[in-house]
């Protein structure tokens, strides 16, 4: 038989490429590759599996969207102790809103490695969170619940959910930081810059000052956002300080 | 102080029942037993907790039912790998429907375990699927989530997912049992009689005889049900063998 002499080498290479992106998104090394593959096939790919049924991420993002609803409801349980059940109801679908999860999976860059026959740039912003919902099911199905919600945890709710912020009690952590910053009487700088590295999207980097020690980085798709973001991590690392105050 | 003699005995002994009664529903041990007591208080009891919040099963069905969601959809995917993301949320919608948890509520008689200031015979239908899916938030806290997916599988999946009959292809298991006894000139019997026991509700049993021989018993609030889940228990029973002819 003739083989192109460099397939397996081809091949080898690019499943190398993609087991070291998923690791870094992950936190934790892929068992089954073939599994997280799966995660990232568009249907206009139109891959079969070996029986012949159609291969594709929908399956995975449909239990990915269980596991993570199931999480995310036991973290809101044992955050607000004092929600009822309704205030749980409103607050879990805050948190996995089909906006929350486009952002999620933008952040993770988890577009860079779909494999479709639609060019990316037209697909939808759903296209991010249907794919961060296939990539919990992977993770599920890789490595069980336990892998899923430390993913989750680390993923999704230290990053993204306040409470105080989803209820809408906090608006702006950079007034926060700004009213703190000036009431101490302290120097403050947003240093914003483009940063758009490896994306097809524009990015904004921010970094932070206060009193001539940079508190926080962070980096997003608008200059806004970067900088509410960077504020957020800053009013965390700060919070006990601002507390005292 | 004048505790009244028998205050901790009568206590202890009330938490012994109810220890007992959940370790038979359940299947294990509880560890704690707060948390399942919890699981079967109605808001109209009105209670509080150390903190002052309401102490309701509430909260925990909010649990149970993600946690439900998430372990039948698991179930599904691995049961079903033909099935699309449409047909999918279509089967699971089935099986965690109203009327189905209210069903399996039922079976396990939760509410003679409910606390309320309310006459149990002036609750609807949904307390039984309300008070099932707080048992399953309350597994999840105690014992975390392979033994809630354990008692899933065993309570529900097991003797109510059948992916045939939920698509509708077996209408009746009672008369496929029928069919095969007549094709295979065997005799069967269906005996039904009155065991309403202790429950509130009328109930009836069955014992469906093939061939002068017990193949399956079963209880139900209908005649009607009662001889379906003795047939559908027989089938199983006999699948093989009935495959075969």
């Amino acid at each position: 038989m003739n083989f192109p002499s460099n397939l397996f080498n081809s091949h080898s290479k690019k499943d190398g490429d993609f087991f070291l992106g998923m690791k870094k998104i992950l936190g934790f090394k892929p068992k089954n590759l073939e599994i997280f593959q799966k995660a990232f096939v568009h249907r206009s790919a139109n891959r079969k599996d070996k029986e012949g049924n159609p291969m594709n991420y929908e399956r995975l993002e449909f239990l990915g969207d269980a596991m993570l609803g199931a999480i995310i409801s036991k973290h809101l349980y044992n955050k607000v102790p004092g929600g009822d059940e309704g205030y749980l109801t409103k607050m879990r679908s805050k948190i996995v809103s089909r906006e929350h999860l486009n952002e999620l999976g933008k952040d993770l860059r988890l577009i860079d490695y779909v494999e479709s026959k639609i060019p990316k740039s037209r697909f939808g912003d759903n296209i991010h969170g249907n794919v961060f919902e296939a990539l919990v099911g992977a993770i599920y199905l890789d490595r069980g619940y336990k892998y899923c919600d430390k993913f989750i945890s680390e993923k999704v709710i230290a990053p993204y959910v306040d409470i105080e912020q989803l209820e809408g009690k906090v608006i702006s952590y950079k007034s926060l930081v700004i009213e703190w910053c000036q009431k101490q009487k302290k120097s403050f700088n947003f240093d914003v810059y483009e940063d758009t590295g490896n994306d097809t999207v524009k990015h904004f980097a921010v970094k932070l000052t206060i009193a001539d020690k940079i508190v926080a980085k962070a980096r997003a798709t608008s200059k806004k956002k970067a900088e509410e973001r960077a504020s957020k991590r800053a009013y965390f690392a700060l919070q006990d300080k601002m507390k005292e105050s």
